[in-house]
């Protein structure tokens, strides 16, 4: 008999058990050998990874803490009493070995290896190897069977009409918050469209971060349904309704990793869409040195694959591939982003155009999923409906009915990053405006982020600025400029070049 | 500026920073995007993991706590101050991407990305997605140069000889302590063999846990030289000599993910016989269901493997393959290995044959090494030295030279596992075996382990013990019973099958 303890350490999505070194119930010397063990006293034995503790302080031999999650998801108090036995291997682990091998695994193995990663029986790397091993080859069968397996242990909504549409862009492209005007586009048309969106994944800001900006976007099923049912629309943030768990438990492996899998990729979105009970689908695929999708060849790939996953499955999918060669919009970071999307909504003259014609093309793909509306007439009905203001209207009630936030300033540290010689902009390097973006604060601090002030084709006078960096932390604005010092991300194609 | 802090958690080859969620130095709310930070303030700058912490009492907003490694590399005393940056990503990470998706690496992306490794610039899962991604195909030249980097991040040791010879077993057969015995014959013979042993890795024992048992494995670069200028031979624990800095960190992750890299195998085995300056190794590669590699074709495969190598750094390898079907020996775990290995080096009746022959065999291999020993020799003159007891006499020298250690005892804990049928033993199963000793506290628990009683092909009776668990503590002693009973290990072909 151990007694619980826990510790204030956040482990982040790793269940992590603190035992003393001669701890009472449970020797552990040979550590790397059986480092998993099943702790018993709770609703359900819990899985945690052990660290060794060697301090009487933090624990005691007759004490076992645990991390904040861990600890959480035992749902037992202080000082209750456990007992603890050496983890049994998953038996699902033997599935990843033999993908690792070059196998393919069955429906019945991809359901195992989800509900074990969604219960946190999996550590880290061995997250890591699955990811990777499917990397490497994986059947179009079998991200049929990770779809299904990853929307099965999930909470399904369901809806009271037959069509329910969405759009979903895949990520990396900056500042592309087309969503946050299709959404209000298309309420405004009369379709049910419960956007149920991210945070950063991977980059500086995600819809979820920005929609926090106007709004209250932690809303339970219950809050999403009766939204959805009164305003026709609605924009959430996805992890807050916990739809599903082995998919956030893979990401926060994924995001860091930096790997990138296409099968993981279809199957993360097609299962979570299919869970929230969405019927029609516009994915955009945007394509380009911006964009974590390089290639046409990569996309349409990625979009066979799509298809093939949506077919099986009974969702309509429209997959359109766009322009990823620069960032969309102005602002990167969430209140700069919420800028440009009000002024689209507003109708400004000084609106973002790339971000208004985007979201009024993809607008006007979810608009034609209405049987009624003409083939090609998507396009002018969604731009009427900017241009009417019902549009604003739309996003004012959604707002409204979420919870209108308190307005955010920008960040009041700023600097402006400007062009080294006089020429015209020949590209911008996402990963390094990216990562100045994330330095500065964004999107954790919703104020910090970037402003760009020029755009590929754009000239530019030597001395003059590029772009404006904004935090609120001294050490983030200090770091965010170092950065940037070193390499600004632009590249200009130097007038001077041709007299040289 | 933060104050450092000693963290007394023990977290296994990963430098984790425990920083308070409102830590003044730095603000990381997005804790996955940039999770890894560089530390400076010491010789180097030291890289970690960060995991939030939100008590003021394990760390103050003023304070950077670093877990034992952590703290021992940076090498600083507490109270001292050091500043905290964002970890720039390991520019080697993209070699790895590159990797994933298929590609082959050059020699210098092989040598940054164990230089990074050895450094400890890598998360666990980054390990992970290497190894995973390595496993899926790598060409004989990126082995190499794996080897090769490896090797370069080692600190080399050099000889006054021209031929330094070893033996090698391709870890995973139980009980296999050949080498204990192959070292005092070949010292005996008077050719120098300083084995560079290892703990148990993915078993309940390894060679150096076994010599533990009779002698101290912790010796110095200096105290090896000493004992083989003047003995021949000496078996010590190579992670003391700290050879293979990077080598320790991928077996770390390697180990309990149990994914087998055979490229990743070559690699680990050849660098450090190489940087023990070794010029001629016998390679022992055991086939069979009880050991790591299960085919022949997998054999022949690795051995491909191997020789390559070899070829290509210049050292003669002589590599055999040998049964690999059943444990070795009778005891397994530290203490009844010794048992096993003096009862042979004693020559006693009761020593267990097939020990005794494939040492006998293995280092006649090694002899053969000599030029003088005509081919088809080594073996009969292995058998005059042990039978003569040169062997012992050397084995004893080594013992007394590297410092004896105090006799340890037996497990005091013990319980027969018993034959539920009568008949023959058909198979063992060594995952159930291996699993069972390494419960009971096996290897670090100098007097736990099994005592195997019968072996293929032996007849027994209905309540005969089949084996015998020794255990110390009561905890690891239970735990084991409760294996046993769920799963004795044994097939036993029924004699009664013959009626039914």
């Amino acid at each position: 008999m151990l007694t619980l303890k826990r510790i204030p350490i956040d482990s982040y999505r790793q269940n992590i058990a603190y035992l003393h070194r001669k701890c009472v119930a449970y020797r552990l010397d040979d550590f790397s050998a059986v480092s998993k063990i099943e702790i018993h006293g709770g609703i359900e034995p819990l899985w945690a990874i052990v660290n060794l503790v060697e301090d009487h302080n933090l624990v005691k031999p007759t004490e076992i803490g645990l991390s904040l999650q861990a600890f959480h998801q035992i749902n037992l108090p202080e000082g209750a009493e456990v007992t603890v036995s050496p983890a049994q291997q998953p038996v699902s682990l033997d599935s990843i070995r033999r993908k690792v091998q070059g196998g393919v695994l069955s429906a019945a193995e991809y359901s195992s290896i989800i509900s074990d990663i969604a219960n946190y029986r999996y550590s880290k790397m061995e997250i890591a190897a699955f990811l990777v091993a499917s990397a490497s080859f994986m059947t179009a069968g079998e991200v049929l069977s990770l779809t299904e397996a990853m929307e099965e242990g999930e909470r399904n909504i369901s809806w009271d009409w037959d069509t329910i549409v969405d759009v979903h862009c895949i990520g990396g492209l900056l500042g592309n918050r087309t969503d946050m005007i299709v959404v209000p586009i298309v309420a405004a048309f009369g379709l049910p469209i419960p956007k149920i969106a991210a945070r950063a994944i991977g980059s500086p800001c995600g819809t979820a971060d920005v929609m926090e900006v106007l709004a209250n976007v932690m809303l339970g099923e219950k809050g999403l349904k009766e939204i959805v049912a009164k305003e026709n629309g609605s924009i959430i943030w996805g992890d807050y309704l916990n739809l599903a768990p082995s998919d956030a438990v893979l990401r926060a492996v994924e995001r860091p990793l930096g790997v990138y899998t296409p099968q993981q990729m279809v199957a993360s979105v097609l299962s979570k869409k299919l869970s929230a009970g969405i019927t029609h689908l516009v994915i955009d695929i945007p394509v380009g040195s911006n964009a974590k999708i390089r290639t046409m060849a990569e996309a349409m790939k990625l979009r066979k694959m799509f298809e093939h996953v949506g077919d099986m499955s009974g969702m309509t999918l429209d997959i359109v591939v766009t322009d990823g060669s620069e960032p969309v919009g102005r602002g990167i970071g969430p209140t700069l982003e919420a800028r440009d999307v009000m002024s689209v909504l507003r109708c400004k003259a000084s609106a973002p155009e790339d971000l208004r014609e985007k979201s009024l093309f993809l607008a006007g793909r979810v608009l034609e999923f209405d049987s009624d509306l003409r083939g090609g007439q998507g396009y002018f009905e969604a731009r009427d409906i900017l241009d009417s203001g019902r549009a604003l209207e739309a996003m004012n009630r959604i707002i409204h009915a979420q919870g209108r936030a308190t307005p955010s300033a920008l960040g009041k540290l700023t600097r402006d990053i400007t062009a080294p010689v006089s020429g015209t902009i020949d590209s911008i390097n996402s990963t390094c405006i990216k990562r100045i973006a994330s330095v500065a604060g964004s999107p954790a601090d919703k104020g910090a982020g970037i402003d760009l002030f020029k755009k590929i084709g754009d000239f530019v006078e030597r001395g003059e600025a590029l772009y404006r960096i904004h935090a609120n932390n001294q050490n983030n604005f200090a770091f965010a400029n170092g950065l940037a010092e070193g390499d600004i991300g632009y590249e200009i194609a130097s007038r001077d070049k041709d007299f040289e």
